[in-house]
């Protein structure tokens, strides 16, 4: 099939910048040094491809995620980086999980749902989950005399990830990683669990890096000017022109609108986005029926909003992936 | 089962006020003066209440809701409002299917995929689809040469349906109509369709109004003082608690996020939402476990995010529907 046959709108990821920013990550934080999270995915088909570089442990932000990482063969190591209250599809799981606790009554949760480890989730600056670093020590005393195995500390400096400036970046990393790393004194274990596509060359304190976007990247972390290419677009097609504008059939349910307009290759500039269009103003003449290629701006939610991504090689299809991790 | 048990997040649909939408509508804009708009659910269950409160006739966006429609056994006469450039799937359907046009591209594609009807789509005033008013009659006289049935005419008077001001909406409601009425006269046919929650009041140039937020609400549509109630909400659950904030599982994923965050019952405000967070402050105490209901921004993408609505009665859940018309 080639690109020109794709029902729009239409997911897709090309295959030469996605390969390549799975090398060049392998390269920088190679097999256990990175821990790939798949919320910015949700597919199990490219998760596979990061364990073929060599990366055998996952992140998830979800208990379905957990659940079809499992049941894909990836439960190696899966981390539930994220609270849950009901751990029982956890503790039901033919895998190796291990969930983020960060308090006395997702510790218990943990213990009833038949969870067996645990890491304690601390707060390193972002206004999320995590316990303070003070109290990481006490709340791993408490895991261990429910009889759970705590594995260390994670602590996601989320709020440095995107900085525009990496001398900013890395100077909240480091701030943030000496929280981490005094929790961890008081937690003990053998993970240190942290950062994101923006840090992954910031932090050394992490014994390992929980990036997902770098993978298919998007127009927010492509400012930051990482080795990372954007690998995903949304193939459209112009479906009505005006007088000084066009429209295509990409719209807010095909994409992640909370880091703003999406871009359009080519330079086409956006002027809103509507349930299922993309109005748009183009330099060049635009001819109903073409079609454009547009560039989201946050990669987690504008896969999520998708049931399949078509692997392309130029204008062929050369793979169809299910986003077979949606959902809770 | 009780609103307790269900897996958070969770879509939530409180009967009680989803019946006093149904009613308020069909007092307003009974029997076919009404084409709900499937876009707004993007689902059947909900589309076949619709048809119980005695309107026949839908709107949708995508071929897939038309799809959905026709298989559901509600096809006895399916609006597509937006452009196609390849019908084909629509031709094959066991339903009366009529698609929007605007171009001779359009009008082609119809023709080509099998279609029988078209409305002339006319640009009333939205920067989107739509032809120019005087071009309308042009273009109904070649989908007539093409053999295709003209209908009538559609126009979305879209900038002005959430105006907050009722005067303002009128006096815009009241030009586009004029543009409306003057493409209206040069194409025939029995239908004008236009309209929406906004202005299903306002407008009576139509003959039918496409109204589809109204069934359901949402915090945008809510501010307008319009005779609705909300019915959505989302089920969370706070995983997290901190010194002057607290965290629940309902994020960016579950939500669709380009009106702006969304609301909590109870007067909690939002901080800022994440991909599978909301992080919040609130007045009152709060406690981990303790649920909290979210209400949205925009139902259209947030319905969009989720694979299934409760329906609920005070505490109880007395019905799931599939949100099955999602996808293209």
């Amino acid at each position: 099939m080639n690109v020109a046959d794709l029902q729009t709108p239409a997911l897709v990821v090309d295959e030469a910048a996605f390969e390549h920013n799975l090398r060049a990550m392998a390269a920088a934080c190679p097999a256990d040094r990175l821990r790939p999270h798949v919320k910015a995915h949700k597919t199990t088909a490219l998760a596979r491809r990061q364990r073929e570089a060599g990366h055998r442990r996952f992140t998830c932000a979800t208990i379905r995620e957990v659940e079809g990482m499992a049941a894909a063969g990836l439960g190696d190591d899966l981390l539930l980086a994220n609270e849950v209250l009901d751990a029982r599809r956890l503790g039901r799981l033919d895998a190796r999980v291990t969930v983020a606790v960060d308090s006395e009554a997702t510790v218990a949760a943990a213990a009833a749902g038949g969870v067996r480890e645990v890491l304690i989730d601390v707060n390193v600056g972002l206004p999320r989950c995590g316990c303070a670093p003070e109290a990481a020590g006490g709340l791993a005393d408490l895991a261990r005399r429910k009889g759970l195995e705590v594995r260390g500390v994670m602590g996601y400096e989320g709020h440095a990830v995107l900085l525009a400036e990496r001398d900013v970046r890395a100077k909240l990393v480091r701030d943030s990683m000496e929280l981490l790393a005094a929790a961890h004194r008081d937690v003990g274990g053998d993970v240190v669990s942290a950062g994101g596509t923006g840090t992954f060359d910031l932090n050394d304190v992490a014994t390992e890096i929980q990036a997902g976007s770098y993978a298919l990247m998007d127009t927010a972390y492509a400012k930051l000017g990482l080795p990372f290419r954007i690998a995903l677009g949304i193939v459209a097609t112009v479906i009505s022109v005006s007088p000084g504008y066009a429209v295509a059939d990409c719209g807010l349910k095909a994409l992640g609108m909370d880091h703003g307009n999406p871009d359009i290759e080519g330079g086409d500039r956006v002027l809103f986005v509507s349930d299922e269009h993309v109005t748009f103003v183009s330099d060049a003449p635009v001819r109903v029926g073409e079609r454009i290629r547009v560039v989201p701006a946050h990669v987690d939610p504008t896969v999520a909003c998708h049931e399949r991504m078509h692997v392309t090689d130029g204008e062929r299809v050369i793979d169809t992936w299910s986003v077979d991790l949606r959902g809770w």
